[in-house]
């Protein structure tokens, strides 16, 4: 490749770039925030810095746990080096308490804990607004083949256990998050994007506060801090 | 039982009644027409006849079948005497072609042939619509176990094949329908509710006119008359 890099592709919070190297992308994490399907927006500054930094700290944990996921390497504070990926556009919900669109859905209690964890498929699609869709509705639209649907789940589960310890260690629920999966070059199955208190709820173990982006959404205040508290535990952890 | 038989259950197009046999009901069809979650109604003279005399048919051919139902016998033209189940409450849905909401939450094109069929559960919960829930909710919610699930799914593909050829033999598409199954008092599993054009989407063949309950829905007029066209063509074939 030469002359500069051409960004491919530019979502909500992140972009992706082209890299030297056509086996990898770039990552940039934005300082944007949304909600609502895109319809609440807001810039607070340093959130790009610290998904950055959150979501290398989770996947070089996940890495040292078995999982293969797409992280390289942290470039700099927002850019993270990943293998190219072809993302599947589905978004998998793994919830270990109820909260969000479950309650509203099912008429159940919030906090309640949901034990075994329930996984959940969305299919990836703004103008769609994201529907939940079930395994026939994957096969249906060539999302995933019924053995690679059956590896996600798999996949999710054991990094939902893997992520359920690992914020245990430090005073934090892993109420929900968002898993995205995508194929590297060589076909290989790998987790993707990111992982942050963006797409995660995080709540405090002891005084049940809120660490995520659950914060913008109920217009609470204090996002930036609550990801800097978030950051601070896995440093002072890791 | 002594004194005149209470009155069990009011739905939307139908009441249950208690029988003088405790292992019994009997079902009651209504004239009414309801849609979009009874946003909508009316008093459609003799939907309830022809809803009993199609349910009646439907329900032997597939006992013929193999398929256990909870129908036992048309006690006139409104009334059919079944088994007494406790409902499962949950609505199965099988389409061999796209259209309502399965068009909606996928932005799929109407029409589209589905092969093999999709599966669909609905959780029956006037208050929260209906949701879309998938196998993992069924489990939370304890609506069946993952067995009995299992078994629900293979029963609802079974009665799909069974009613797709019944009805291509008069000519009728059946491009999707719902089931609802109960357990009787000695824990058997079997097919309840009712199997109408009111909860049924059957194009006819040559034409692709609507047959069902769309014509409600999309106020196409002509209800009964389209009800009385299925009656008469399963008439005439069995």
């Amino acid at each position: 490749m030469s002359g500069t890099p051409k960004i491919l592709y530019e979502g909500k919070a992140k972009q992706v770039w082209e890299h030297e190297d056509p086996n990898f992308y770039v990552m940039h994490f934005k300082d944007s925030a949304t909600a609502f399907n895109n319809k609440k927006k807001a810039e607070i500054e340093g959130k790009g810095v610290l998904n950055q930094r959150i979501s290398a700290k989770i996947f070089q944990y996940l890495a040292s746990h078995g999982i293969p996921t797409h992280y390289v390497r942290s470039l700099n504070d927002t850019d993270m080096l990943v293998q190219k990926v072809s993302i599947i556009p589905l978004e998998v919900v793994i919830r270990n308490r109820a909260a969000g669109s479950l309650c509203k859905r099912l008429g159940i209690q919030e906090k309640q804990e949901l034990n075994p964890p329930i996984v959940e498929y969305y299919l990836k699609n703004d103008a769609l607004e994201d529907p939940l869709i079930n395994n026939d509705h994957v096969r249906l639209l060539n999302l995933a083949s019924a053995e690679d649907l059956a590896s996600i789940r798999a996949m999710a589960l054991k990094i939902n256990d893997l992520m359920v310890s690992f914020f245990a260690g430090i005073g934090i629920q892993l109420v929900d998050f968002k898993l995205e999966f995508g194929r590297n070059v060589s076909g290989a199955l790998l987790l993707a994007d990111e992982i942050s208190p963006d797409g995660c709820r995080l709540w405090d173990a002891r005084t049940q506060e809120i660490l995520d982006k659950d914060r913008f959404r109920k217009d609470l205040g204090n996002l930036r801090e609550a990801y800097q508290e978030v950051f601070n535990r896995l440093e002072k952890n890791t």
